[in-house]
């Protein structure tokens, strides 16, 4: 957990609550948390979703490794340290949006147990839906598809510390849904989402 | 600016777009960036604008220098330097939440013209509406107010680094919205925000 720097500063709890905002927008909101290799389909997941969301009038944003990584987190790279303190920030921006009542999609390799616990352990800590989702798929598929040629790049040398060749990534123990990707097709997968959260009263059912 | 640590990240453009979500909500996003003292009033015209802006059905949502620095900012301290990234990171995460829709309203101290102008630039060049509230208060004015203690503190140096004491406050050369807290109502400040937000076609007039 990060140090608190910063003293004399105090929780301003404005008149506008969470439950405003949910009444506004019509549903709940949730981080939803894509973990998983490079190249196991966690944009491809989140971006479908994000349709099937949009179609039914809920608000959702993605938060992507690659998006963030150019914007709040560019001064992070990818050692274990930059790592984590990759994922307290957006694990903290996610709970801000899931405030704002937006339902959050993130979807970060974020390799480490630990970290995912940080961030799961923020939500809960506030009364926040965190549902981790382990998009799961064996290295050897996630390696074929490679779809940004990182793996033959880690292979070679080229990237250091590259998840799944010379980093290591920690599977989630208990996650709240598995989703199988090299045996699933993007339309099941979705529809497992989406129950979830049909069943968790974020949604209400179509 | 931040130095780019990561490489290999591209920028995933989805489906689903600022414009989707625009309307979805029935009105446009924008950042408002509340600077000023401290006690000079950003939180308490925040807090009221955003009742108003919820009773109009708008989803805005309320970035607070205490509230991020409890967050995502809290291995920050009031540095020069981490004046500078808190101020950073705030404005990448109000960009994120134009993206997806949402009125950011931003009360910092941000005391550097520098900084302030780091943030406009994020925002219009990704073509986002980017409306900079002066709220000025004499440091006299401020100083009697004195909300929080926090000047009293200052006086007696057991605050370092504070702003208008031992710190200084570069006050904005030609803010969108000039608000003298010390000499209108808060009735009359909130009007005139939400006649620049309906000039500027943000929300709909009432």
């Amino acid at each position: 957990m990060a140090e608190q720097k910063a003293t004399n500063v105090h929780w301003h709890e404005g008149d506008i609550t969470r439950e405003h905002r949910g009444e506004l927008l019509g549903h709940k909101a949730a981080t939803l948390w894509f973990t998983g290799l490079s190249g196991s389909g966690k944009s491809t997941v989140a971006v479908e979703l994000e349709g099937i969301l949009s179609e039914r009038k809920v608000l959702s944003y993605r938060l992507d490794g690659d998006n963030v990584r150019l914007g709040i987190n560019r001064n992070l790279g990818f050692s274990a340290e930059d790592r984590t303190e990759n994922i307290r920030r957006v694990g903290e921006i996610a709970k801000l949006f899931v405030d704002t009542g937006v339902i959050a999609l993130s979807s970060f390799v974020s390799p480490y147990l630990e970290d995912r616990d940080v961030v799961r352990k923020l939500h809960e800590d506030a009364g926040m839906d965190f549902i981790e989702v382990f998009v799961d798929c064996s290295l050897a598929a996630a390696e074929e598809r490679d779809p940004k040629g990182l793996y033959k790049k880690a292979r070679a040398g080229e990237i250091k510390n590259f998840t799944g060749i010379d980093d290591p990534y920690e599977a989630p123990v208990n996650p709240e849904i598995h989703l199988h990707t090299d045996q699933m097709s993007l339309e099941e997968e979705v529809n497992i989402i989406i129950k979830v959260l049909e069943d968790r009263g974020i949604l209400s059912a179509a």
